[in-house]
């Protein structure tokens, strides 16, 4: 088949790869509805992360179960599934504690970006719908898998409740689903830290009370200011850098507490700092497999339309150009139709 | 009158002092029943802590009030009362929402290290019992004003609770009562991480159940190795150094907590490394403020006898000797009889 694979940075091809197979019996492989390209595919594609060779693509993924291994048992072919982009057993002493993402046979997915792929670890991993989705489901289901569980995940981490404020740092996609996720989970006031007219809108939509254009200390200092010299309740890291991660902790209250769900790159927090600030700090990759039951139902209830974060479509033989909007940041997020 | 200075490190005085007098209607002058010496008071001692001029020492306090200011309304002379090592109005929003150590008034206490101190922000500081305590009590009461409280503090950013599996790092006077904190929060696994007998005997008084003498790697291997592969739900760092940071970031288990309130002396935390670990991190100056009434009351009905974690006692004259005990190690922490 064809698959989408980085040879370097820049350099995204959409070309013959192997057909993915059942390699171990609690394997499934799934014929994908859609799929989409995530902020951190972007990190190798601008050269910010190692990329020693050629790499499958995609780890956001829905779809139909065409085969699965001898062992599984919880999904079978023709079901309607979604997964995690972690992939996980759901059984051992980290997924019972709620972190199927710190699983002990964790591993990620990849190869995603294809018609087909391999789900290891299905029983775990996957969820299946009772019925097959409608086309129009089909995007908000497919955002369920990464974007809105991470998002999601930074909500929950920054402890954000009935009431609370809170500030999220980061416009791109994660950060507009922590926007979306903050008010599901009942934040009175949420400030979206924006510079981009199209994302502010969106953010709105969402369910952002405010927007904030500036960032660094000046976006601190505004946000003290909006919060009568506070500080936020919850913040939610939604980039991973140095400079949002400092952002974030200036933002929040002592007692306060910050998510942090964009993997840092050469991010280091000072351990001063943090004791006499007060901060909450917890983060990492979101444990997305306890959230899709509630989540996923949302979604075939229309109680919430997270695809709308897909502002780009295309067919997926043109994912070169779709890595290219969001560089550009032409685009949020790509959705790519198989 | 005379009052404990520090000049240097190793170098504390007994020696004349100015009188406390109130300086704005909001203080209070107390009449010490007892102090003591803190691990922290150590950090200058050994010159970890710059020292720019003579520092007149103490922050533990507990006693009878002798005058109070103007505006103080809540306490009054002859009364006995505890007050916390971080002196706050009790009003402002970050005390309101329960981080008085973060108050936008925070001073930290000084000069209690003496026969009399001036307590300033009085009316958020202080907290009078009805009656005045034994003198077998006076002990424990002094030990809420910080390590205690401290202790306490710990054990909730770690957030301990009913039934969790809690590590103590750090086997000093805050470490002990961060064993004794877990035990009163319900947790049914205490290990304390140590390598002092009279300590472990001490740690074991207050209810740990097991006790790990390495350190380091080996330490987080022991700690793995005793749950099952897993690590800790809550993991109280009562230290401050980055060793014990580590160690106890390795200790708990993903999505469990580090409560941290050892003063971090050159710690510094990798970003990547919280994140794929998915440790979450708390700590600061304890909001033992907010504690005061509870635990006074719990000393008050004998539930329990923080102040066993003084195993010297000097008259105040002979503090010099009280800093060299704790330095060498050979004293855990030193009650001052004035």
């Amino acid at each position: 088949m064809l698959g989408t694979v980085m040879h370097a940075p820049g350099d995204v091809r959409y070309e013959t790869v192997d057909d993915p197979k059942i390699l171990k019996p609690t394997d499934a492989i799934i014929r994908l509805s859609a799929t989409c390209i995530c902020g951190s595919d972007l990190w190798p594609y601008r050269g910010a992360q190692p990329l020693d060779e050629p790499m499958a693509m995609g780890h956001e993924y829905c779809g139909v179960v065409e085969e699965v291994g001898s062992e599984v048992r919880n999904v079978r072919p023709g079901q309607f599934v979604v997964g995690s982009f972690v992939l996980s057993d759901n059984t051992c002493p980290h997924c019972r504690f709620g972190y199927p993402s710190s699983c002990e046979q964790r591993e990620f997915m990849t190869g995603a970006q294809a018609p087909y792929a391999r789900v290891p670890l299905a029983d775990g991993t996957l969820v299946a719908t009772e019925n097959m989705p409608t086309n129009d489901q089909i995007p908000h289901m497919l955002a369920v898998s990464d974007v809105l569980g991470t998002g999601y995940y930074a909500a929950e981490a920054a402890g954000v409740k009935e009431g609370s404020t809170a500030v999220v740092v980061g416009d791109g996609a994660v950060g507009l689903m922590g926007v979306l996720s903050a008010k599901l989970m009942g934040a009175e006031r949420i400030i979206a830290m924006s510079r981009h007219e199209s994302r502010q809108k969106l953010a709105l939509e969402f369910g952002a009370t405010d927007i904030v254009e500036t960032r660094g200390e000046e976006g601190v200092a505004a946000i003290k200011e909006m919060t009568n010299g506070v500080g936020a309740d919850a913040v939610l890291e939604c980039v991973g850098m140095q400079e949002s991660m400092d952002q974030a902790l200036g933002c929040a209250r002592p007692g306060g507490a910050v998510g942090f769900v964009g993997v840092p790159h050469g991010v280091t927090i000072a351990g001063d700092g943090l004791f006499f600030h007060q901060k909450r700090l917890f983060g990492g990759p979101a444990p997305v497999r306890r959230y899709l039951p509630k989540l996923m139902d949302m979604v075939l209830k229309s109680e919430m339309q997270p695809g709308k974060v897909f502002d780009l479509e295309l067919p997926i033989d043109q994912v070169a150009e779709g890595y290219k909007a969001m560089d550009e940041r032409r685009a949020i997020k790509t959705l790519l139709r198989v």
